[in-house]
């Protein structure tokens, strides 16, 4: 194809959260709010259905002064003051002892594409969850990279023998892999492992090693909507027992975690029993990128600096706990409901999103119908994905009837 | 390299820039500021020595709603109010003719890594000027590609023969070249092609095109500093005569037009005669940017929007105008001071940059004895930039007589 490189397959950019809100705001002018239930989106909304943006947070940013938002980040790395904040914050009391590192990126999505385009190399594979989040697949097709999955779910468990088997087979072949695991609160179901879970990856992992090396990229964008963040983090601890073979990536976002979705900070932050591989990595991770988007918005780096400090740090998880609140209610009634109905749903723990079992084969024709009934929610893998983060409780209580009305009508069934 | 791929050379980062800010630091807190020259940096300041940031920007900034600065943007693409505003201020009264689409993008870094990560493959070659920003080149080796470079002057004079003859030798072996024009207001000499340039470079890639796919990159970052920044667009009729085998891409940055360097926003201007190539090209952009940084930030896109907007468009002007011409004033004053002693420059005709011409083979003893002198100034490619943006006119009219007496002293030519 003239001007595009060998990557470009034209292929329609399948983006349905970003693509489906024309059709919700058709429908909200057409019907109203109150009659459309909008389960699409991915950022959080309060009762009345205004967009969150947390007071603790924005106060400060609002106060910032001009030159902190005008300038160049003091280094391509990012700010030292956001690295040690970003450090400190993701590994809080975790008594973690892998070196390790912090570079400062665009978004949760830039500390994914980061650590991909400077590890992997065309014809690689990446390992990802057969339910996840869609953007993992662009990211290994615009890096040239096999794509495979692992049984996310065993029963209601976490599928240490798919995760295993699919891992061993690439290394066997390629003695090098990356594998995703989105925890806690995995997107799109809102499940989280449990430690002994995490155990057992760790010690397959590090079973697996002698095969080659791995690299295991733990994507925890939504860990700040855990029940209780800072336990949440327990489980960082368990890789101090990662072997030298396994190189640990961190993907973070503030997204989620400061309601800034638009002012695109995140970080990766890598670990390996082994100081001089970090270092190396480091710097190719910087040089990366360097040459992709230059350096991260200053700003927002001083903000989260600002935010996580002794002195503003009490009052934002004041706040933000009251949202974790909410969307527990909002699960909590959501799953009551969906009881009711025998409407079968995937395991879940809490956060933004829910998701309800759909086979395949049933999942576009019942996805259609409850578009025609004003219900909008996203088409997963085997799965409908139910944003609890956009509905308010009331809704919540509501949807399960509807589904199981517009269900019934159409004389449809998830399976 | 374990865990690194195939273009991990573990050279260290060059940024000079990023890099000298300890060192001017450390004789700042030695000497005190006004015994330093800090010619490095690529910011504007006023001439008491503060970091500029336009008021006519950063109040509409402060006074964007906090769901304006937290959303997630519309569109992966862009907001398309951005998008239509971005298209009006690079193309703005004039005639332009050929197909075109803006994506937005994570600053200019971003919008010529996306345009290089989505059109060439590894192997294939990117053609840079022999003078020129630092980061061109480690675009190139982040992606695999063989880096060469044309002349850029012949005398005072855009090197025409150079360009062509580079251009020729890839496409006769590739049959596809990328190759970036850093103009108007060229880093690091000032120099902006004249109109009769453009026409022959025109003319060049037209009739080196039947040879194969050519993707001229032009990176306007710093157009808005011309004289006359309307005036300075007249080239972009010139562009209407590009035949179809020529893709155009114009890279565009908000760092220096906003003084807001650390919003990070740009765009990516992608122009063809054939309709149908700019909109499968755009596509692949799009899902590159999706996979690479996602979105890029919705309160500088709206900032951006609103600064260039009737309403506050004459106010925001007439700011800007204030620093363009003190920027003249400051180059004016450092050329009659270099006359005097002789040091010879490369062609000027404004903005934030001047360099001085030295033979690579002294140029690391003359920057070595400046720096000792409390001088400190960039290397480039057989040279010395000088930064006009962080010096005050004072400095500017200082420095000749300085830096001659150094190379007096030291018994150095610059040649």
């Amino acid at each position: 194809m003239k001007f595009l490189n060998k990557l470009a397959d034209l292929t329609p950019l399948q983006d349905e959260v970003f693509n489906m809100q024309q059709e919700v705001n058709q429908a909200i002018n057409k019907f109203g709010k109150e009659s459309v239930y909008n389960g699409t989106i991915g950022t959080l909304f309060d009762e009345d259905g205004n967009f969150v943006t947390l007071k603790s947070v924005y106060e400060i940013y609002d106060n910032l002064l001009d030159s902190q938002k005008a300038k160049y980040a003091a280094l391509i790395e990012g700010n030292p003051t956001y690295l040690d904040a970003i450090k400190k914050w993701i590994l809080n009391e975790v008594d973690f002892k892998l070196a390790n590192k912090a570079i400062a990126t665009i978004g949760g999505t830039g500390a994914i594409s980061l650590s991909v385009s400077t590890c992997l190399d065309k014809g690689d594979t990446l390992i990802i969850p057969s339910l996840s989040w869609n953007n993992y697949k662009l990211i290994a097709s615009r890096h040239g990279l096999e794509l495979k999955n692992y049984q996310l779910f065993d029963n209601d468990n976490f599928n240490l023998n798919s995760f295993k088997e699919v891992c061993k087979e690439v290394l066997v072949k390629n003695k090098k892999v990356a594998v995703i695991i989105n925890d806690p609160l995995h997107n799109p179901t809102g499940y989280s492992m449990s430690l002994e879970e995490w155990k057992e990856v760790i010690n397959i992992i590090n079973d697996l090693s002698k095969l080659g090396e791995i690299i295991l990229i733990n994507d925890i964008a939504y860990i700040d909507y855990t029940k209780k963040p800072l336990k949440s983090r327990e489980y960082l601890t368990l890789f101090n027992n990662l072997n030298e073979n396994a190189l640990l990536v961190i993907a973070f976002s503030c997204s989620k975690t400061l309601t800034a979705y638009g002012l695109r900070l995140g970080a990766a932050l890598i670990a390996n029993q082994n100081q001089k591989l970090i270092d190396d990595l480091y710097l190719e991770l910087t040089k990366h990128a360097r040459s992709t988007w230059s350096n991260v918005p200053f700003g927002a780096m001083e903000l989260f600096t600002k935010v996580t400090s002794s002195d503003y740090l009490e009052n934002y998880l004041k706040e933000k706990q009251t949202f974790i609140d909410l969307l527990e209610k909002r699960g909590h009634t959501f799953k009551k409901e969906c009881k009711n109905y025998l409407i079968p749903l995937y395991p879940h723990t809490g956060g933004f999103f829910i998701t309800i079992k759909v086979s395949n084969e049933k999942k576009e024709l019942i996805h259609q119908k409850l578009k025609e009934n004003n219900i909008f929610l996203l088409k997963v893998n085997d799965g409908i994905r139910v944003g609890l983060c956009g509905l308010n409780i009331k809704k919540c209580k509501e949807l399960p009837t509807l589904i199981n009305k517009v269900l019934q009508e159409n004389n449809l069934k998830f399976e």
